[in-house]
């Protein structure tokens, strides 16, 4: 099957970017590259964060892989395809400042042998303390994007992830939501219509992403602000190896390990039962994480 | 169908036990107790201990359950049956000095209403820094309490608990292991014979960790050491969120949350790509993580 090495080109491009713009904006740490390849075909760079002035540990992560359709591959993409090829990029950054949210992008590319691809991505953002203004700002960015393509996807995006970022298990959102879109262009002729699409979001990523980091690097925080984040982030860990199908694809498939739980924060905790007190900020965090909010118009 | 009390009230005292030995070892702290019903059926007696002397963080839980078998419950179980009912003791205990070991223990007992029923459990040793001499004693205590029964249960059960307590995206043990067992007496008449060695093994657990509680609580720690041992909690935490069944089966199938993740530590960490020193007392431990071992005779 052929190797589409102009759009795996495009995102390690984006990833180029995205880099270099969280490096300029954090100040204080730069990326650790890991070059790695995959044993049946392709391969990555991995790019590590680590006790930025900003960023306290996060990844910027992009593959390009190919070769044979693994049991498992051919029934979670439900194809009896024999070959595949995938690429993308993906994201996880943990700030440091409880008051900067936790950011999540991912864009990717699939193909199959028997002619079909797709795309698939989103952008989601999980503060630690909800700042309803900068949510709202945040959807309206996402919804100008999508605007520039579809009016359709907006809505549909946003709906989406607010059903995949969900935790049944605590009955809460993982945070406001965003956008997540899949299988774009699998039932049609082409998903080349797709393209410059999902690279649109690759890009927004770097703006939105250092203004949400510019806005609130420097408020000061307590400890009791922290340890809240630590318990937030015990929340993220429980999503992403519960439920999160790209982790447990990776972890369950030899994927490789390191690089794809880049995802999990430097610390986190856990505490039985703990209910913050009625009324305050943790408490109004957690009554806005839920399905369905409308963040714009 | 029958609800058997006989042995739930066997599984309660010996939770009792194991609450009252674990208070006056550890000496600095008293179990919250937490009551529960089962909208379906049954409750439980979630215990929970916090900042101890020598446990940081842990849970000794209780729970007699039943009702009508769910579609998940028929697929986890193998099974058609319309009813069941569930009992059994869950323990995880996270302690403050890394050099006293994680432990976990579980026991239960499991009935359907087509008249099948059996037994379940095992005790295994997650220590931060493997102790030779420790590893092989306690390995030495659970085929003590074996061989009182059968001699096949310990090479069998201490099988099972290697394969178990495996984390295949890491490529390591969770620990030293110990045993797991799990349908017992299940293709029999009668489940009644496995009894008293489960209820042996759950008698047997406060002698074997007070042991190496107070073996261990008294030394000292540097702050690598205390390092290692929020990377080796996360690997606890991932064991747990993504691989094991009782966990996930409860997650996902609306189980009471705070009781199945009072085994998830105070704190965790992640690194990416640690590597430990080599000849280091780390790499020694994770040199120690394979399955197979032959820790006594």
């Amino acid at each position: 099957m052929s190797v589409n090495t102009e759009i795996s080109e495009s995102f390690r491009l984006i990833q180029d970017e995205i880099c270099l713009a969280l490096e300029q904006c954090d100040g204080g740490a730069v990326f650790v590259e890991d070059l790695w390849e995959r044993p049946g075909g392709g391969g990555g760079r991995t790019r590590v964060f680590r006790n930025g002035n900003v960023i306290e540990k996060g990844g910027v992560n992009f593959s390009a892989v190919y070769g044979e359709c693994s049991d498992a591959l051919k029934q979670q993409m439900h194809t009896q395809a024999a070959n595949f090829f995938a690429t993308g990029v993906s994201i996880v950054l943990h700030p440091n400042n409880p008051h900067v949210p936790i950011i999540h992008m991912n864009i990717r590319h699939f193909a199959l042998s028997d002619g079909t691809s797709w795309y698939g991505g989103g952008i989601d953002l999980t503060p630690h303390y909800i700042d309803r203004s900068q949510a709202s700002w945040f959807h309206s960015q996402l919804e100008s994007v999508c605007d520039r393509f579809s009016p359709d996807y907006y809505p549909k995006f946003k709906s989406w992830a607010d059903d995949y970022f969900y935790l049944p298990h605590r009955n809460e959102t993982r945070g406001v939501g965003g956008i997540f879109f899949d299988d774009l262009g699998r039932e049609e002729q082409s998903s080349e219509s797709y393209k410059d699409f999902v690279l649109e979001i690759g890009r927004s990523f770097a703006p939105i992403y250092t203004h949400l980091m510019n806005l609130n690097r420097d408020r000061s925080f307590s400890t009791q602000e922290k340890m809240w984040q630590q318990l937030r982030r015990g929340r993220y860990v429980e999503f992403n190896l519960v439920h999160d199908r790209g982790t447990r694809f990776g972890l369950l498939t030899n994927g490789r390990t390191e690089s794809i739980l880049m995802s999990l924060p430097a610390t986190a905790s856990w505490e039985y039962d703990f209910t913050p007190e009625e009324g305050s900020r943790e408490q109004e965090t957690i009554d806005l994480l839920v399905k369905g909010v409308s963040w714009v118009g």
